[in-house]
C-alpha cells in the first residue's frame, strides 16, 4: 500500500507509491506510449481498463465512462491508519484514483466535443464527487486534467482524473485560510469581490455567460493562465445545479478552444479547487476551475520562492483571447504576444 | 520597469517582466543557445557580460565573478512603490538579479571544482547577501542554481543566481510560520529536531561532517531530493562563519558528485532557504540548502494540490547515495532503483 508522508517544514503531503513506477512511461520521453497500438480508452477496448465504476449511457452505449486508474497513486482498500514517526506525520495511502474517459471516439482534446457533451463531462465529475464524499475516510476530491506529455499525460485519448484524499491538500488549505482571513476582515467573499471587480473593469475577461466568467487572473503564474468562476457564490462544486453545469460546458469549451488557438495546442493542466467534503457550506470559499498552460519552465527561483515570472500581462492575454473567433486563427501578429515565451 | 503582483487567493507573488521575453531562448527548445559560439562566462569573455559587481581574485585573476543578470527579472534602479488595485496588491519591480560565475574555466558542473573552490562559491554567496541586505528596500535574498535546460538554465557554464526581493517569498514565509508554530508548541527548533532524529536513525543520511549533514528528507518531493543542513542552529546563511562555509564546500561537492552518479547528470535545481534580511536572529528558523532533481513531472495533481507523488522511498535513495564511492559508478543494479522514473 502507498504511504502518505507530511513534510513538517512546508506542510505538503507526498504519496510514496512504488507501484506507480511500473507505469509504461519513461520519465525522459516526450511522447505517448501505446502498447500494441490499441488505445485503451476507445469504445471496443473496454477490456483494457479496470472494471467500470460509472458511466453515462445513451440507449445502452456509453458517452462518458469512469474507471479506476490502472496505476493508482492511492487505493480504496484498507484501513486509514494515522501515526507519528518522531517529528513526522504518516498516513496509510487510502483514497481513490479514477479516470474519466470523456468520449468513446478517439478524440485528443475536450474541444472536439460539443458544448452539451463538455457539460456532460462536468456532470460526471459531480456524480463521482457526490459518491466519493459518502466514504467518511475521504475528506477531499480533486478533479484535474493533464493534456500533453509535458503536462503529465500518459494517454492521448481525452480524459480527466479524480483523486480523493484522506487529507485536505496544502494548496487548497492555504486558499481557504486566506479567503477566511479576507472574509473575517471585510465580511465578503474574496472570490465574489474578484468577480465584481473584473466585471467592472472588463480588462481581464475572456468570455462570460449569465452565471460564469472566464478571466485571466490579475497575478497569472504563466501566460494565458485562465480561471472559470461561477458568478454566484457556491463553495462546493458538487452542489452546483445541473443547469449551471450545462451552461459551464459552453464557457469551458469556448475558453479551451480560444486557448488552443492562442498557444498552438501547447500542453496544459486544469484543476477544480472546491471546498472539502467535510466542510459545511462556506461563506468565504468559492469553487473555481484553473487552467494552467505549461509554456514556461519552473526553475530554481520558482521552486525556491513560490514566485513566478510571467512575460505576458494578463490584460494583453485577455484581449488576445477575446478577439479570437472560433474557426479563425486570431490576431497572430500582435507584437505584444511575441513576448509569450520566456 | 517590471511589476510585482500578488495573487490574493494563494498569496504568491508574480513578477511581470516583459523585457525577459527577449532572452535568447525559445521556450520549447531543450538545448542551450550560444550566440556566435563564445561562452559569455569564460575568462576572456568578460566584455560579453554587464559590468562586474564583485569578484574573488587571486593575483589579479578572478576565480569567482558576480555580474548583473543580462535579462533581469528585477532592477535596483527606482523607487519602491506599493499600492492597491481594488482587491489586489501591486509593487514596483525593485530588486537585484545577479549571476555568480563559479569558474573562469568552462566547466558545466560545480563538481568539476575541488572542495575548496566550492567553499569559495558559498563564501561569495555570503558576501553578496551581506552587501545586498544593506539596501533597506530589500527584505529577502534567494540564492539558487539551475543545472540543465529542463531545470531552467540558459547558459551551460557553471553558475548560480541571486535574486534580492522587496517581499518575503510565500514559500519561505510558510516555512517560517510553520516552524514558529512548532517552536511555540515544543520550545525547540523544528530543524534542530529533524537533524537529531535523522542522526539517531541514520536511515536517510547521505553524508555528514562535524557541522553539516546531507540527508534525504522524510517526505521528499522527488527521487533523490537532498537537503544540506548545518547541525548547529543558525537562522541566517550570511551569518555562517567562513570556516563553516569551507566545511560545507566539502559536503556539498560530495553530495552533488553522488547525485550526478545516481541520476546520470539529470537536471536539478538547488536553493538556499534562509531568514529574511529584516528579521533579527530567529530561534525557530534554521537555514538549509535544498537540492531538487528534476526527474519527475509536475502534472495537474501536483499543481492543483501541492501534493507530490514519489516512487522512490528516501531511505532507499539515501542508502544508494551512501554506497556510491567517488570515481565508482555505484550499485547500479539495485532493483528498487529501477523505480526512480514515475
Amino acid at each position: 500500500m502507498a504511504e502518505l508522508r507530511r513534510d513538517p517544514v512546508s506542510g505538503r503531503w507526498v504519496i510514496f507509491a512504488v507501484e506507480r513506477a511500473e507505469r509504461p512511461e519513461e520519465f525522459r520521453s516526450e511522447g505517448f506510449s501505446r502498447a500494441g497500438g490499441a488505445c485503451p480508452f476507445c469504445r471496443g477496448s473496454e477490456h483494457l481498463t479496470p472494471s467500470e465504476i460509472f458511466a453515462l449511457r445513451d440507449n445502452g452505449v456509453w458517452r462518458v465512462r469512469v474507471v479506476p486508474n490502472k496505476f493508482p497513486a492511492l487505493r480504496v482498500e484498507g484501513d486509514l491508519d494515522k501515526r507519528a514517526e518522531g517529528a513526522y506525520d504518516v498516513m496509510s495511502g487510502i483514497g481513490a484514483h479514477e479516470v474519466i474517459i470523456e468520449s468513446p471516439e478517439h478524440v485528443v482534446n475536450l474541444t472536439a466535443l460539443d458544448d452539451a457533451r463538455v457539460g456532460e463531462v462536468l456532470w460526471v465529475y459531480k456524480q463521482r464527487l457526490l459518491d466519493l464524499r459518502r466514504d467518511t475516510r475521504l475528506v477531499y476530491g480533486l478533479v484535474f486534467k493533464n493534456v500533453g506529455p509535458r503536462a503529465g499525460a500518459t494517454v492521448e485519448h481525452s480524459h480527466s482524473q479524480l483523486i480523493a484524499l484522506p487529507v485536505v491538500p496544502v494548496r487548497v488549505q492555504d486558499e481557504i485560510e486566506r479567503a477566511r482571513a479576507y472574509f473575517d476582515f471585510r465580511g465578503r467573499c474574496l472570490f465574489c469581490d474578484i468577480v465584481r471587480q473584473e466585471e467592472a473593469s472588463q480588462l481581464r475577461i475572456v468570455t462570460e455567460t449569465s452565471n460564469f466568467v472566464a478571466l485571466e487572473p490579475f497575478a497569472a503564474r504563466s501566460p494565458f493562465e485562465t480561471h472559470v468562476i461561477p458568478k454566484r457564490h457556491l463553495s462546493h462544486f458538487e452542489a452546483t445545479g445541473d443547469d449551471l453545469l450545462r451552461e459551464m460546458g459552453t464557457v469551458l469549451r469556448s475558453t479551451l478552444a480560444r486557448l488552443d488557438q492562442a498557444i498552438g495546442s501547447a500542453p496544459y493542466n486544469y484543476l477544480i479547487h472546491t471546498a472539502p467534503f467535510t466542510s459545511p457550506v462556506m461563506e468565504h470559499y468559492h469553487w473555481h476551475l484553473e487552467i494552467i498552460p505549461r509554456i514556461t519552465r519552473m526553475a530554481g527561483f520558482e521552486w525556491g520562492a513560490g514566485f513566478f515570472i510571467n512575460p505576458v500581462p494578463p490584460e494583453n492575454a485577455a484581449q488576445y483571447l477575446r478577439e479570437i473567433r472560433e474557426g479563425n486563427r486570431g490576431p497572430r501578429e500582435d507584437p505584444n504576444l511575441n513576448a509569450r515565451g520566456r
